[in-house]
């Protein structure tokens, strides 16, 4: 069994949580059998001097194959 | 005065913050004067296309003696 | 274009999103045109064997300029 | 010149040779021109209290092209 | 808005600069909306006891979507 | 769900492969419910010009229960 | 003697090299005996396909003094 | 031979060398077979404005086993 | 609470401790509060073939308020 | 007593742990009273689809002197 | 095959660039069959409150061997 | 100007100070124009339950050429 790891960056007005899981959510539509994600970036937007974005990025690994 | 560190992944559905909220509780079961925790990795579970579980590794000081 | 980077530790009762939150709304009081955040540490304090606050150090970078 | 840069997970019930193997051979059933890999995470799991599976991440760089 | 991240390694016979840009612009022919790129690595080759080739390994971030 | 993670140094005169499985079944002697282990550090010691033992740091991850 | 260490981000349309000459260049206008820089990251803004801007991270160390 | 590291923080008011022995004599009165120690972190409390206790980090290497 | 970080860079002829040391001291003439540091850096400079000063780097934590 | 780190890159058609032995036997030859190594980096060359030698950077820790 | 790896410092008034090719063609005086260099550290000197040099740290992998 | 960067570790029954000062003076019997060093680990052997030696590792920068 082979797994792809793959990186994308997701982002949410409410908070790191939610970022991560867009992340995943949005990777889901183009690619089957997401396994597992980890976080290695927490960054964020500021506007008008308060939090507008909360950005996660996320490892996705998924299992290649069939 | 001397404290330990010891290593602990907690789980949780709804957030990063919660598992390590839970990372730390479990511990406090079995180890007393618990005084710090400081997270080292965020990782998720993702199950049918969504993220279905929070997972925090927390290193966690607690002081040594009676 | 030059940006300045400051780093500043955050903390909140409730989730290490508001601790980031409030380091940034802290910073915004003395430095203005701030424009992005990177946290760099999560952290949190233990009492009577339950987390009791979440710390988040965060950089935050902002534009120099009049 | 241009490589492009693929992180891929491989598995192997014998070493962590045969699991960057796996790897990399799994790859080239898609990818062509593959050049050079690095490992990056070694792991294992562990069934029944003994080590069942050894597990490489690996960077694989191929060239783009036609 | 999500987006993904993909990693390059450009080369150039005069400068660092100039391969990171041949990384970026050859992506640029397969993937649209590229955004932002971040330097992991700087690299070279060696002929005849003098630098032949820069090399930069971009991460490139570029939006999913229509 | 929490699991508590060890760090244990093995040993073996043939390959960094039997280092790790040799740390992983001595740990299994005192703990239960062993899941998985990532290698954190390979070393070797020298003896007469030749290597006489492979060294595998590694870190175990095990399920905390009754 | 003591230093303090300072972090600024500058750009250049031009190379790396311009973009850290650009950050140390504009902090020396508020700080006085600057004396040495360091690298930390190079990263760059991509706009219609082409890089548009070099960035460099700086850590800038000057004198402290009377 | 297989070894087990864990992990210690030892404070002292003299210096960081005397922290690290503190966190080493401390941990030898429950395990025995002490062997090695690395350092991983020095840090201090600073009280009325004077660095008033050197902490330091170390993990601690010791055989396991009758 | 929020806190500040600041990085300064302390020299002594004698010791690293006296350096991180002398480096607190400093910072504490023009910023009130400090907490507590780390320290990242340990160098030195050699003169006549013998060490002559010894330099600590160190992140200062001191508390933003009136 | 003073010890040298010396970083070489040995190569094998079998195994990481064959590159690392044939690292440290080959630097035997030029060097007296090799110690102990530590791997830093485990690479590979591709040839037509499969891995055609496996790389190991070594970390050579030798005595100074008679 | 076996390689050596050597660290050399370059410095030029111009770029980083030709930083590291001085330092790669200096360290090409003595040592013979250099293939390949990575950049570790990019740091420059300040003068008059400009950038009066450009060091680039580099390791230099050169062939062992007649 | 080029510098090489040579890696030493020296050892001490007391102190890191005096570990590193060891690794300096010891290097600098062989090698002429040692001007700066940084201490990239530090380490110790435990005997009998207490610190028995001191080890630090260094980084030596000296200028080549005549």
């Amino acid at each position: 069994m082979v797994q792809k790891v793959s990186e994308v960056v997701g982002t949410s007005k409410e908070s790191f949580a939610k970022a991560a899981e867009n992340a995943v959510e949005t990777a889901a539509k183009t690619v089957r059998n997401l396994r597992w994600f980890r976080v290695t970036e927490l960054e964020g937007r500021v506007t008008d001097q308060k939090v507008s974005e909360y950005h996660a990025t996320v490892r996705i690994y998924f299992d290649l194959g069939p």
